[in-house]
């Protein structure tokens, strides 16, 4: 029988399977967060209720007739855990609404499209009706971007709009619909011919779509060498109210505002995006090297980052440093603390809550791997720090996916997790981490951990993941008043409001201030073109007005 | 006393300095159009008449009053030399239309604001009283982009705001006013600290400014390494009806809609930009590494060009490939042909009219250098290309600039000459190039010349020179029905209608066909929103509607 739970909802990944945390990860929530044996047997709002909705669907029997008829009848549904699964992404806000068994806005239906015509007939319908389309990919949105809070239609291009149509092995390229999942698309390539790779990989890749990455300005693990997605669309096809804006696959060119770059970022509230072309490199992972470091400051391990960004003998592809507290956690999770490596590092004067590691991995030729791989250790070296060879990276790598599955188990353990990032300029990047830092570890038994991730020539991404025990009974306001208070500081500290989680009706209240009234007022008019009778995500998504 | 004939506007670079056709040059081109000793000595519409418009200023006394208000008495003009001075840029028709003395729509006024206030004011105030506003700052537009049909002023930004505001090492980057040339930024560069470049060196680089080349999407000759003027752009401020734009300079965001990439190819019809910061890298010239080749064909040397792109060992800087007409052609203005290189060239199988000349140079960190300029080199080897060693490239390098200033002594000689460029991927790059070759050429004796010049993973740009003796009488008009069918003949064989030129007036009629009704739609929009008045550079360019 379906497992028709709010739990079943909530869960990142396969619902059948039950993540359990790692004996070193339990060893150090339990003593970070005084847990009693008897506290880790209990599950905080497990949520195994099984789903019932309030709030009935809106939608007339003759408007959902006139939707069965464009999609079919079986595309359409107006069911309960239909309607509650598409309620949600995967913030944290939305997991715990989940547990309590809050689902306040559900759409009035869901329905899956089965080609863009449908599409077509679908956006004119609810046009004409004035019927709110939210589009919904892998719902892994952790800025409440799929979240339908004036009802209409969830529309989930998953179901069918789920392939690669064409690729094109001269312009380096693949067209694939937007409801394609990352897996999927990445075997598909792996295996085409001489093998590609799509270069993409956020950790929701699993449960992210191509159409997704590209309306969130996501970035993937690897978007050092490769680029954001922004840096990866060659063109597009977005259906819209006013009507199909169909982009070329041009490599650059100067005819006016980049069109593709206007509706990258869009995140539905200017169309439903249904097909995109997108670059491919050649698999090699025969070809890549992988190096790591230990340094022993984080300030030191920045300067060494920049250097190597700035020196003009090409770039990693995956390039990250973890901040003092991420490392040490890091060393304690996997049972390092103490052990003789330890010992041999702090002899060496890497001393635990200073020292940072860094993680390398250059894709590509086999002598371009190399040689940037030995440029990025000279420099590191100067820079003092301490070779760790290959395995921490290849380990980091063989996890990478995994982490996204501890907050399950760390939520019901009652232990609130959440992450938020920014990108910064190098030379804000330290006053900005210190503060945000200094912020959240102002909340009392919290833990701070911080990487930067995603890196260019003249700045990066900080990424913050915090821990702290839930206040229960105040579940949510608690949570809202301390996630603001890291937004206003990472605002007043000159970090974007979102380097890759985009921006969705959980960044939307500081867009006004962020961007000034006279640039906002621009993606409204646009979003006012492209959607006049406001109809596509409505309800606050980028900070717009409807 | 200062000369005011036609001549001294439409003459490229310095007025006193005299061009002339080199003697090989001279030669070839005597050969080709069959022209006579008495033919070279005469100059064809030489434009030695003093400017006199019949064209009078239309603006009210009051207005230019209040014009010299805001910006003091000496930065406003209404001078017939000023006003026909700011009339064209730098096209074909432009120059051909001031040989003949036709200034059709000068400008009513010329302002040379002093910084940014006097901007916003001069834009509040013409707003109200809706007169035009055309940006102008190096005038090499070759779209007719700083043509004034509506009249009203020309804001020349040269003047004053030409300075560089400040450099961020740490980020690496530059922030220029927008009216700063290349020659003094690159300088100013050069010389700072440690030393560095802005890296941008488009052929109209000693005669357009930092404003010009980010709102026309510019590129530069080694566009292949460090991008486009789009990629360097982080943060712009730009002045317009609606309100100042003010960008930020992340390295990259997740924030809706970039907003850079809006403003960046708005030719003027936005709003003024008046600051610009742009990425900056190490210059360290004794690093470069030069080679060429000659390729048998021009398909084998496009083939390697793509290999090298798609290979994942870094990226030239300059890549280019001139085709065989254009290699034929520049061994005939060297006086190569014939010579013994030639014969052993022909020997080896590299046969006139079929062979093709690769230039290449690689910037960045020695070793890097050394790698990228090895793989090319066994990849040119591979598809069959003679290495024909560092000094084709640096010599080419040498007079770079200098064969912009070719056009007035041709020009003289009664020969028409221009250029159009487009992107393509490279799936089409082939027959796009063969189709618009094969339109050119079909005009009696035409020299058509082809080369890649700005190179990517996807696809490149080709770009096209032609020179045909002008039909005397029907200057005008046999140009443009000429010229005309070269963009549609790139517009039908999937050329974009621009990779680096941009649009202005003179593509503006193919922007909606090329866009489609709801891109378009969407770019005068923008237009509406930042100028409901409609007073930014008006008149069609961009295609809009005002």
């Amino acid at each position: 029988m379906k497992d028709t739970t709010y739990r079943s909802i909530f869960k990142w990944g396969d619902p059948a399977h039950n993540e359990v945390l790692e004996e070193g990860t339990l060893r150090y929530v339990k003593q970070i967060f005084n847990l009693t044996d008897s506290d880790v047997s209990e599950q905080y709002l497990a949520g195994n209720e099984k789903v019932a909705l309030k709030k009935k669907s809106r939608l007339s029997s003759a408007n959902l007739t006139a939707l069965r008829k464009i999609v079919g009848a079986d595309n359409v549904s107006a069911d309960d855990y239909e309607r509650a699964y598409h309620s949600y992404g995967k913030f944290y806000l939305d997991l715990l609404k989940l547990r309590l068994g809050r689902v306040d806005t559900p759409p009035d239906a869901v329905v899956y499209p089965r080609n863009e015509d449908d599409v077509i007939a679908l956006v004119k319908f609810c046009n004409t009706k004035k019927i709110p389309i939210t589009p919904f990919g892998g719902h892994s949105s952790v800025t409440r971007g799929v979240e339908t809070p004036k009802g209409g239609i969830s529309l989930d291009m998953t179901r069918h709009m789920n392939a690669v149509i064409r690729v094109n092995e001269a312009n380096s390229s693949v067209t694939v619909q937007s409801g394609m999942y990352g897996p999927p698309l990445e075997q598909f390539l792996n295996s085409y011919k001489d093998g590609y790779t799509c270069g993409h990989f956020p950790q929701s890749f699993e449960f992210s779509t191509v159409g997704g990455w590209a309306v969130t300005r996501g970035a993937g693990q690897a978007s050092t060498g490769y680029g954001k997605i922004e840096d990866m669309v060659l063109s597009m096809r977005m259906v819209t109210p006013r009507g199909v804006i169909v982009t070329k696959d041009y490599p650059a060119c100067a005819m006016g505002p980049d069109i593709d770059q206007v509706l990258i970022g869009s995140e539905g509230a200017f169309g439903v995006v249904t097909e995109v072309t997108m670059k491919i490199r050649r698999y090699r992972p025969e070809n890549t090297r992988y190096v790591s470091f230990i340094f022993r400051e984080f300030s030191e391990a920045v300067r060494a980052m920049r250097e190597c960004m700035q020196g003009g003998f090409g770039l990693p592809h995956l390039f990250r440093i973890s901040d003092p507290e991420e490392t040490d956690v890091a060393f304690k999770m996997k049972g390092m603390e103490g052990s003789f490596s330890d010992k041999m590092l702090q002899l060496l004067g890497y001393a635990p809550m200073k020292r940072c590691l860094m993680f390398v991995a250059v894709d590509g030729d086999k002598d371009y791997a190399k040689l940037v791989a030995k440029k990025i250790s000279t420099v590191a070296r100067r820079h003092g720090a301490f070779s760790t060879g290959a395995g921490p990276t290849k380990k980091w790598l063989a996890q990478r996916f995994s982490s996204a599955y501890l907050r399950d188990p760390m939520m019901d353990l009652g232990i609130m997790t959440d992450t938020l990032e920014t990108a910064v300029s190098w030379e804000n990047l330290l006053s900005l981490w210190s503060a945000v830092r200094g912020y959240i570890t102002s909340r009392p038994n919290t833990v701070c951990m911080v990487h930067i991730s995603h890196v260019y020539e003249n700045g990066a991404n900080l990424y913050f993941t915090f821990l702290s025990p839930i206040k229960k009974g105040d579940d949510i306001n608690d949570f809202v008043k301390f996630h603001s208070g890291i937004i206003d500081t990472i605002h007043a500290h000159h970090g974007s409001l979102s380097h890759h989680h985009g921006v969705g009706r959980v960044m939307g209240p500081w867009m006004h201030s962020e961007l000034g009234d006279t640039a906002i007022g621009l993606v409204q008019a646009v979003k006012d073109y492209c959607d006049p009778r406001g109809i596509m995500n409505p309800g606050g998504t980028l900070g717009l007005k409807r």
